[in-house]
């Protein structure tokens, strides 16, 4: 399947990811170039066509496209320094994790080698790659977006670009993601209770799914009242949610669940009372939680 | 478009979800008496063909079928009490929050006043009332269920009966419902994050929507996991959520946000570390979240 007119692609760090974005390459057609710290993870992925690179210096210069999948922009830049010659003229594109901060630092590192740099972030599981409407995004140098767009599109349909600036994606990915692990415990707490009363946490699934499409329908009425600070017409009020609060301990001691957890969440509910937003939208929780200006 | 042939009902709370309930039915052509504590809220109703009752007593006397919506189970028996003796041969349908120690009351105080009793929740928005797909969940007894399965139908086209014990529905209300008031918090930080940044809520809509959809096809995986007790097959591990931890407090200097009511869910992630669950899925946590059994 290697088309002779596919952009080659180099992929740095072959985590579950970083295979999988190697191998959605790979199934375009794209020569595809990988390396990763212990070996024996390319083995898989050479044996689907990809080549090998034993030296980190050899993978960046076999192509002009090095995206990298590791843990964390500092992991990128350690992996990344015995080539940092070879980035020179070379666009690197960054899938990890990380904060804005970090994505700025590693922006000024491959300036400072000469490399065209767009940071990104994968929006989906491993599986996902791919697939037609899985979202990436990316922020950073536009020209590299613009070049790369097709190649970059294997990796999912849905891919977009935020900005020119490099930290934007990590902004998102940090703002978007603030969601994943206090909704999935608040999954695995139901859990814990309907597991209590001897009843199995898939009956939960099709409700709990129900659930979620239910506060997605909610957003864009949040993001109204977020954006225009006008938080008067309330569909849930703050107060609802303060009304809601008293049941924590019941279903502690009916399920004998933990739910100490869920007492800052409340904590911040009754600041928002007591400063005012009672009956305003429960989306008034955005006020309290923006920390007070520093002094300069 | 009041049918001779369809079953009065009795709708008693009018807040916004009742007052969307008793429009519901009186769209669908039934019978409708309302009643409330403070009589105005029932002059729109009545506008729409609904016939008000003055006194709760007379409500009750209107129909074979009355719906409550009131705040909370207690708040419920104290409105009807005036008008307990009225209840005998008659099903109560409660669509209210609550615990389950609450609706074993109340199922106790209907019996005693010879009523049969069904305690539901509405898994939605008030205006998604009546629609096709909006899920309203009921226990309690069957023969209710089954006697005004089709008046019930008028609410939402999704109701289900989850089974005779009558405080399931509130089981699954506080297990589904779990995840509200936690993903709505991560979703309205992310939004302080982006205004932070001068940037609208409003960009960040379409991403957070397909992130909880991405957190929806996450749960039937989760769900096995959680009933097998087999936490093994770790597609995101507790590990990998243990290092995006370390992100919190940049997000906080980066935008000016309070993460203060991130650290117990950390903490949960760290306690699972702990216990041997690195490596296992991130449902792992459920483990963590049952409090240890009580000495008898």
């Amino acid at each position: 399947m290697h088309g002779a007119n596919r952009t080659p692609v180099v992929v740095i760090g072959l985590g579950s990811m970083g295979t999988a974005l190697a191998e959605a390459f790979l199934e375009a057609g794209h020569p595809t170039t990988v390396w990763n710290r212990t070996a024996a993870k390319a083995a898989p992925l050479v044996a689907k066509g990809a080549r090998h690179a034993a030296a980190v210096e050899d993978a960046v210069a076999a192509g002009p496209l090095i995206v990298t999948c590791l843990t964390a922009f500092e992991d990128t830049r350690t992996a990344l320094e015995p080539a940092a010659a070879s980035l020179r003229g070379r666009a690197l594109v960054t899938l990890n994790s990380g904060s804005p901060a970090g994505a700025r630092e590693t922006a000024a590192w491959a300036a400072g080698h000469g490399a065209r740099f767009l940071a990104g972030a994968v929006k989906n599981v491993p599986s996902a790659v791919g697939a037609p409407d899985t979202l990436l995004y990316y922020s950073g140098d536009r020209s590299v977006f613009e070049e790369f767009e097709a190649t970059l599109r294997v990796l999912g349909g849905d891919t977009v670009h935020l900005g020119d600036e490099a930290d934007l994606a990590a902004l998102y990915e940090m703002a978007v993601g603030a969601v994943l692990l206090p909704a999935l415990v608040g999954f695995f707490q139901g859990a814990a209770a309907v597991r209590a009363r001897g009843l199995e946490a898939a009956s939960m699934v099709r409700f709990t799914g129900k659930w979620l499409d239910m506060i997605k329908s909610l957003l864009p009425t949040y993001a109204e009242e977020i954006d225009s600070g006008d938080y008067t017409d309330a569909a849930s009020s703050v107060n609802l949610f303060l009304a809601g609060a008293s049941y924590d301990e019941e279903l502690a001691e009916e399920a004998n669940v933990d739910v100490e957890w869920l007492a800052p969440l409340n904590g911040l509910v009754k600041r928002a009372a007591e400063a005012g937003h009672g009956e305003h939208s429960i989306s008034a929780l955005t006020e309290v939680l923006r920390r007070p200006e520093r002094a300069a």
